[in-house]
C-alpha cells in the first residue's frame, strides 16, 4: 500500500521528465533545485548571502519560506507551527534575535474555518509563548480547487548580536560537528499519517532561538535540518566553505521510531527533514561547552563528527563511518519523500 | 459569455454560503475579509500597525503580499510584476526607502519553465531598475493540480527617513485627498484578458517608491490603490481616522477604456484595483506643491477630494459628488471581480 503510494509519486515524476517543465524534484531542496533556481539572478544590492535562506544587511537578517506540506494537521503539529519555526529558525541559526514574522495565508474557498482557526492559534500561542511577535500578514482566498487547502508563507527579520555579529566564520579541519538532537522525527511524524501507519514519533518542529542564543557566541557557524535532511545541511557547508568531512553513523542520535521507519519504507534517514534540530560547527576545544548547552534543551545532543581538511578534487564531501566501513552522504536528488514542509 | 462567467463565480460563492468555511469574499480585501482575519489575534510586541499592510518598529517597516492572479500574464505585465511592485509600494506609502525583498514562488509541477524565467526576469530587471536588490526566496514545487500554475509571496523590509519618521499624521477638515493617477486600470486590464474583451487599457503596475520619496515630507498620509479599488482605501482612511470626506466624480481620473469597460460590464469603478497609484492626503496649503510633483510622474494626478469632518454617529464616511446628486461610497463587500492581485 505504501510502497504503491510512493511508487505512483515515482511515476508522476518520469511522466514530467520533460525539461522545459518545472518538476516535483526541482522543489525538493535538492540539487536539482540549486540548478533551477541558479537561473534566477537578482540584483542583491550590498546584502550578504550565505545560501538562500537569509540575507543580512547590517545588523539586519532578512528570511523568507513557503510551507505547502500535506497533510496540514500530523502528529504533533500542523502547517502553521511549521511556518512559524522555520523562520525563527532561519534567523536564529545566522546569530539574529528574530524580532517580527510576516503571516500570508492563501486558502481555498471551502477550507473549514474551525481548522484555519485552530493553525491560527497554533501560530498566535507560539508567538506569545516566545516572544516572537507576528506582525504583519496577508490573506487571499482562491476558488475552490485551485489550490490543496492552504498554504502559508512566513517571512521574518531579525537584528543580529552587536558583538557577535552574522555567524559566518571560516571553517577549518578539527573543528566538531554537533547536532542538538534526534534527526528525521518530522518526516516520519508526517509519513506516518500520509502512509496510515503507526509510529510514537511526533514532529520535531519547534523554535530554536533560545539554544542559538545560548551557543552563537562559542561557535562558528549553524543550520536548522529542513528539506533534505542532514545530507542537504552538511553538503552545505562543505560546498559553501570548500571543507570536508567526516561523520560516525554509530552516535547520530536518531528515535527508534524513527530507525524503524527507515527500514519499514526503505528510506534514507539522512535525507529525512527535521524541523526543529541544527547542526553547528565549532572549534573543538569548545565543543564540550556547546554540547553541554545544547544538552539542557534536549539530552540526545551529540558530536557527530569533524571537520576533515580543505576540499580535494574529486574527493567526496561529506563520508561517514559506519559498522560496516565508510559511505559517501550525496546530497539528495530526486523527489526525497513526499512534501513535508 | 462574459456575464456568464461573472455569474457562475457568484453561484460557486453562493453554494459556499456555509458560514463554517472560508468563503471567496473572505479573501476580497472588503468587510468580509475584515471580520474574518479579525479573528487572527497575534502578539505584536512593540511593532505599530496603521492597517494590515505593514508594520513599523524604529525604523524599520515590514510588509508581505501573496499574489495569486488568474491569468499570470495579462497587457502591460505579470503576476512577477504585480508581487514587486505591491511590496515596494506598501513600504513607500509608509514612509520607507525599500531596502529588501524577498520572494518566495509556489510552482505547480509541470509549469513551463520558459513562463517561469519570463516572471523571474521581471523581477529581476524590476529589482536592478528600480535598485531595490530581491535579497532572499524560497522555491516550493508542489504535485500537479495542488496550486493553480504559480502564486508568489513578496515580503519588504524598509527603513523610514530619520527627519520624517512614519506617514501618519493626523487628518484634518480640509485636508485634500489626492490621487496619483487614473483609477481602474489594472483591474480592467485584467478583467479584457480573462473575459476577452478588446481594449487598450494595460495594468498601472509599477513601483512608486520614487513618487513617494518626492512628497513624503509634504503630505500626512499615503496609500496605494490595491484590492477594493478607492472604495477601500478611502473608508480605510475614515476609519482608522475617524474622518469623513468628499469627493467629486467629475475630476476623478479614468482611462476612457475603463470608464467603457465600466458601462459595459456593469462594475463599479470606485471598486476596481490599481496597482500603481496612491491616494494621499496633505494638508490644503500644501496640495498644489505635492500635485505638482506627482504630476511629473503622471499628468493625470489630481486632487479629487477633501476631508470633510470629524466621522459623525450615523453619517457616511465617503460621499461622492456627482452630476446627479451625491451618493455614498461604501467599502466593497463580497467578491468584488474576479481575483486580481
Amino acid at each position: 500500500m505504501m510502497t504503491n503510494k510512493i511508487n505512483e509519486n515515482k511515476k508522476t515524476e518520469n511522466n514530467a521528465a520533460n525539461n522545459s517543465v518545472v518538476k516535483l524534484s526541482e522543489g525538493s531542496g535538492g540539487e536539482e533545485m540549486e540548478k533551477l533556481i541558479s537561473t534566477f539572478e537578482f540584483f542583491k544590492g550590498d546584502w550578504k548571502h550565505h545560501d538562500n535562506d537569509s540575507a543580512v544587511l547590517d545588523k539586519i537578517v532578512f528570511t523568507t519560506d513557503s510551507y505547502v506540506v500535506t497533510p496540514i494537521f500530523f502528529p504533533g503539529g500542523n502547517i502553521g507551527k511549521l511556518a512559524f519555526c522555520g523562520t525563527v529558525n532561519d534567523l536564529s541559526v545566522m546569530g539574529a534575535n528574530p524580532i517580527g514574522i510576516s503571516l500570508a495565508l492563501i486558502i481555498e474557498e471551502g477550507f473549514p474555518k474551525e481548522d484555519l482557526q485552530k493553525i491560527v492559534n497554533t501560530l498566535g500561542n507560539l508567538a506569545y509563548e516566545n516572544k516572537i511577535p507576528i506582525v504583519t500578514g496577508d490573506t487571499k482566498v482562491v476558488e475552490k480547487g485551485k489550490i490543496d487547502k492552504i498554504m502559508i508563507t512566513t517571512s521574518g527579520v531579525g537584528l543580529l548580536d552587536e558583538k557577535i555579529g552574522a555567524l559566518d566564520k571560516k571553517l577549518n579541519a578539527g573543528d566538531k560537528i554537533i547536532v542538538s538532537g534526534t534527526i528525521g522525527d518530522h518526516a516520519v511524524a508526517l509519513l506516518s499519517k500520509r502512509f496510515d501507519f503507526e509510529t510514537d514519533v511526533n514532529t520535531d518542529s519547534k523554535p530554536l532561538h533560545l539554544e542559538m542564543a545560548g551557543i552563537r557566541a562559542l561557535i562558528k557557524q549553524a543550520k536548522d535540518i529542513t528539506r533534505g535532511g542532514l545530507s542537504s545541511v552538511l553538503n552545505e557547508f562543505c560546498e559553501r566553505e570548500n571543507v570536508s568531512m567526516m561523520i560516525y553513523e554509530e552516535i547520530i542520535p536518531v528515535h527508534a521510531g524513527v530507525k524503524k521507519a527507515v527500514e519499514f519504507l526503505g528510506i534514507n534517514l539522512y535525507e529525512l527533514a527535521s524541523e526543529g534540530k541544527l547542526v553547528c560547527i565549532c572549534d573543538e576545544k569548545k565543543a564540550y561547552e556547546v554540547l553541554s548547552i545544547l544538552k539542557k534543551f534536549n539530552k540526545d545532543a551529540q558530536v557527530i563528527g569533524e571537520i576533515t581538511e580543505c576540499k580535494k578534487e574529486g574527493s567526496p564531501d561529506v563520508v561517514c563511518q559506519t559498522a560496516f566501513g565508510k559511505k559517501i552522504i550525496h546530497k539528495p536528488t530526486g523527489n526525497i519523500v513526499p512534501r513535508i514542509c
